[in-house]
């Protein structure tokens, strides 16, 4: 029995956050990251995101509150939300391995729980020395063609798996959209 | 303190079916009907349904399904997927007030439960037979103008109040989109 989680994420997405904080709170599955830009795997699966409908963002931002609320989750809905997310999880790649974890707990809080402008490069420099990364090496790192490349295929990977939003769940090979179905994998993981 | 909740369905719509057999094992809250066409209230707020997303229309068969099983409801996936919903929405509006429960039991278990082709007039006759519905009658009254304009109101009503999909819960005046959301619609009234 497989008792592996891939999960696909991106940190623009607030519902991956929410998942994200879901799935730090299970310590007896190894959850596989999976890191993709949103907006290019949209593209590809002619998706258009709840963000670019008025309706459906402003049903978004209610049914996040309501959703962390419930599940005692810190939220706060971002202010300056959508905003293209490339950096970010090109950023996740070329960190070091030992790193990604603070990474994502770090950018993912920032974002949304704390109101952070993550446009702002101030801002990104201080969340990286935080961390102790080197900001040069990392503003050089991203703007790499290798790592353009990578999280490029990273998301192809993705669509070819027929995932086409985040956050995704794969489990024995099943798909699960949604962090409302993340009891869903792992009660797939039971079978 | 209120304790109603508006019901926005569309028999066209799985989540609507799986949310009618939840909220009919619900009793002490009262449940308005709400019938629209869902088609058209896409329309309204430009959004694309799953059903016409290669993607998303895979993921809502398979994601029905494990619903569907977790909360033992017995469910088929219509072959004849998606069809138009005018007639049936229509057929809701013109039936005397004392048959529109059956109605809705009978058309949403012919259509997710049994797998009926509904786009056959026969079936559809067939159906109101069973429920001692002049079928000659049934079908001059959807044709009335009348009856086209009062989907088109109840569908526009919806819109204005924001509502942009189905299943919608309204409670307390707010909004709870999804048959997910249920639980959250009958927290509200907690309140």
């Amino acid at each position: 029995m497989n008792k592996n989680i891939d999960f696909y994420f991106d940190i623009i997405s607030p519902y991956a956050f929410i998942a994200y904080k879901n799935i730090t709170k299970i310590d007896n599955i190894e959850f596989n990251f999976k890191p993709i830009l949103l907006g290019g795997l949209h593209n590809l699966v002619n998706i258009t995101a709840p963000a670019f409908n008025k309706f459906k963002l402003k049903n978004m931002k209610n049914d996040c509150e309501l959703i962390c609320k419930k599940n005692k989750i810190n939220f706060t809905w971002n202010s300056k939300f959508p905003i293209n997310s490339l950096y970010l999880m090109r950023g996740y790649l070329v960190i070091e391995e030992s790193k990604k974890k603070d990474y994502l707990e770090t950018f993912f809080n920032a974002y949304w729980q704390n109101d952070v402008d993550l446009t702002l490069e101030k801002n990104i420099i201080k969340l990286l020395e935080n961390l102790s990364i080197n900001h040069e090496e990392f503003l050089k790192n991203i703007s790499k063609q290798e790592t353009k490349d990578k999280l490029k295929t990273f998301t192809n990977e993705a669509f070819k798996k027929e995932i086409f939003g985040a956050p995704t769940f794969v489990a024995n090979n099943k798909i699960f959209w949604g962090q409302d179905r993340l009891d869903y994998a792992l009660d797939e993981l039971k079978k």
